[in-house]
């Protein structure tokens, strides 16, 4: 029987807060003894990852409590529970689906009547077939041309996951010869966003996919009437260069304005949406129908892992709980996302919203507000880019701020230079060991201001090369370190009604329905 | 006479300290009060720009003792001293003339012998008429042909900020008709980072900027070296295609290896560097030379209203002594920047550089660790996307994180669609008032989920059209905000001694010269 309790109801959780200052880092992490515990605290990933946390403020004690508080809040059944279909995000009373998308990983969820692992599939085969016509040439524009690019039009969950993954793979694609067409990304209902996309490509040979679950997003209508106005000026005919990814139940569900639909569902939120119809489409016009496939592989062997009940061989869950010992036991506000890889450029914005949407919330599933911090700051650029801008508060600023590298032993584009006998690649990694290094132990300077106190706790994933499947692993691990760690918090991740005032504010204002001070910012801005 | 006390030590500060629940945004931003706020707190900025500050925890009570602070801390002595020469950056005994790029705010500077406003002067010409005659076809590539595209190779204060500058203004060029070239950045010692750039141009046709005061940072002669390989591969000589920008006792200086070299001093940081040599090669070359001087002039606009003595009429001191009270009194650990304005995409990431590099330090210009926080955490990406993506943890979640938005009457391209009555860009507009007014005021909703508590202080600067002159005030804004706050803080704004271990600790792994963990880890990294 599964219990839902506050964190703060927990006698694992007591005990674990007991626990701060019982790793140093700069003791624990130094001589002989570190390079041990670098290899002893690494657990394997999916597709070959691994997940290394010797720099992490835990040891065999903390670990202990972490399995205690992991048993005791039923991480493992709630994860269960919500696999098998059970009703996980209370607030909006739905399912939560996102791992059946890409995997069986429990029983048959049927749901309105319907298996949701065979809908997920239709949707997914009808995505390879229409992309695999596309890419043949038996679907064509007016002219009988193939189309070149593939422009996703949409917002939040709708754009940064898929094009997170785009950016990821784009290189990757081009050097295994698998970049179909190139994708184009608008998503702001700021006009020169659409303008500038449509200046940059052969409107003539693009197809637009516009995504809502609604159908009724502000942003996203309005940019297809953009995207439309502007066919319209060159003579072309919408209807053979728009395709829609919504429910079934919004009105842009088998509506003859579009060259073809893809579906969606309640259970799939925006921003767990990167391996349905939302990413699917896009990518796999872009990359292919078998580079999605990949991806959702790598997720759903993570999936997998992250179902397991023992937490030393669970990735996702031990990263959730350090997070937790990290906001709750040890006062960190944030936590900085740092791939070693300029493909990851976006990636951390994706993780932005995943973990900030999800768990930026101050009451419980319930509705009462709670008496613990939730969901932490997440913010990242790739390094080493971060280390030449704001690395400098990381190493000597007033507040700690833990680390989530992630590093690849390969490139992607695997053309290299050898300068002083290394390479960049290896420049390139060699700066992430230095950097988990110089937070941890830190060094004492010749006064204080060149002086390094250490104890900065990081994490880091290693793979051997950032491909699909690695990236599909890597997306799942997140989305699953984010529902365990809303699982101890006892909130739900799944729903994001802040987001809801200022939806209702801004069209007062567009209405001209406002007085007071909002009628005065208004003016200020001559709306 | 000027003292440098700490932050704790100054009675304005101790008085201020008992005013953190002076003011409720709920109760004063309400009803036709908040109004009267809106206008009364909103003072000019330079170019027609606007400083509103009516969201923010203030009122006169408040303001009065911030006036007290700045006073007693000395500021505007503090900012005469910095601008006449004075050695504010201690640490690294250096002048900071990043002001006097601009515009002579004060007395001639002589420093080496040398008329330091004459010096920025003539490099300003020599980009200008090199420039000219790039544009003009009389410098020309091997085959007689103009050149198309300017790279810049730089990492840090040299990527960042002229990377935001061109993102910001590219546009707005295109529309004015005086894009040029189109730039491109090569920074991060990725491979796949120059590789990737490298196959998006017609190297032959390509200007290379090399960037590096010192002629020695690792990531960028990395990729000078990696540029230059692809270069002889297709038979092109790379002393006809590199320019180099750097101080004039680096290696690179006076190098026949480089078609031109500009110049650039110690008296420059990086991260305040946009406005010298460093951006005014890039951006003239892609822009003109005269929008270039048109940012200059907007940046030496500002710069003359941070001179000033009235705090009220002072945005940047305000600006900055707000961000004290929010850090030190209130207890707030970030700042979200937030523009309205896709152009401003990358504009937030530099100002994460240049508060968290400048501000992020643990001991006062003295050497002495303090007992106070400094620097924020800088985040932040474009409005709505930010709306669709991290605000729910902004409006409901557990930590109060300040925000500062940025929002523009008219758009750049001026290319817009009306829907139902209205523009994208009054759309977009509608949204930032919106959300100034959701966060600070809330709203009870029909459950605790629903509900919104409000609270969270907001700023926003208001502006015509994002412009080169508008865009160099708002850049010197935050130039000047931070070197505020860094006086108020007691600390140097103007070193980095944090990316120093970092630095050689990488050196060591690339030489082998390493054991215990750190061996460990570059043996995972197969390095």
């Amino acid at each position: 029987m599964i219990s839902w309790k506050n964190l703060d109801e927990l006698e694992a959780f007591k005990k674990l807060s007991g626990m701060a200052d019982k790793v140093k880092l700069t003791e624990v992490m130094a001589g002989e003894n570190g390079a041990e515990r670098v290899g002893k605290y690494c657990i394997p990933m999916a597709e070959g990852l691994l997940y290394n946390f010797a720099a992490k403020k835990v040891d065999d004690d903390v670990l202990a409590l972490m399995e205690e508080l992991a048993s005791e809040a039923q991480l493992a059944d709630k994860f269960e529970e919500l696999y098998n279909g059970g009703i996980v995000n209370t607030g909006e009373k739905r399912l939560v689906l996102h791992h059946l998308q890409r995997g069986q990983l429990g029983k048959d969820v049927i749901a309105d009547g319907v298996n949701k692992r065979e809908f997920y599939l239709t949707q997914q085969k009808n995505i390879a077939e229409f992309s695999e016509k596309v890419h043949a040439g038996e679907i064509v524009n007016e002219k009988g041309e193939k189309f070149n690019t593939v422009v996703q039009i949409g917002i939040g969950g709708s754009d940064l996951g898929p094009r997170a993954l785009y950016i990821a793979l784009e290189n990757w694609a081009r050097k295994n010869n698998t970049l179909k067409m190139q994708a184009k990304f608008i998503s702001n209902v700021d006009p020169d966003d659409a303008t500038a996309i449509l200046n940059s490509i052969d409107v003539s040979r693009s197809l637009f996919v516009l995504v809502s679950k609604s159908g009724t997003t502000l942003e996203t209508l309005t940019n297809e009437s953009f995207v439309k106005a502007a066919m319209e000026k060159e003579g072309l005919d919408p209807a053979k260069h728009m395709l829609a990814v919504t429910s079934n139940a919004s009105p842009l569900a088998n509506n003859k304005g579009y060259l073809a639909a893809f579906y969606m569902d309640d259970y799939i939120g925006g921003r767990y949406s990167a391996t349905s119809a939302v990413g699917g489409a896009v990518l796999s016009l872009a990359f292919g129908p078998d580079v999605f496939a990949q991806i959702l592989d790598g997720a759903a062997a993570e999936d997998k892992l992250a179902s397991g009940r023992d937490l030393m061989k669970n990735p996702d869950m031990l990263d959730a709980l350090i997070g937790v010992f990290e906001r709750n036991v040890l006062g960190y506000e944030a936590t900085a996302v740092l791939p070693y890889s300029q493909a990851m450029a976006r990636f951390p914005a994706h993780l932005q919203q995943l973990d900030m949407e999800s768990n930026g919330k101050s009451v419980n599933r319930f509705g009462d507000y709670i008496n613990y911090k939730t969901g932490p700051l997440i913010f990242g650029e790739p390094g080493t880019n971060g280390q030449h801008s704001f690395y400098q508060l990381l190493h000597q600023g007033t507040n700690i701020i833990p680390l989530q590298f992630m590093g690849f032993k390969k490139s992607q584009l695997e053309n290299d230079v050898c300068i002083q006998e290394t390479t960049s690649q290896q420049k390139l990694c060699a700066n992430v060991a230095a950097q988990i290094m110089a937070f941890a132990c830190g060094k004492k300077g010749e006064s204080n201001n060149k002086t390094f106190c250490g104890e900065r706790p990081s994490s880091i994933i290693i793979g051997d090369q950032l491909n699909p499947a690695a990236l599909g692993a890597i997306l799942a691990h997140f989305e699953n370190k984010v529902m365990f760690q809303g699982f101890v918090w006892n909130i739900n991740s799944f729903d994001q009604e802040g987001v809801q005032l200022g939806k209702i504010l801004a069209t007062n204002v567009l209405k001209h329905e406002t007085d007071g001070a909002l009628k005065a910012y208004s003016d200020l801005l001559n709306i």
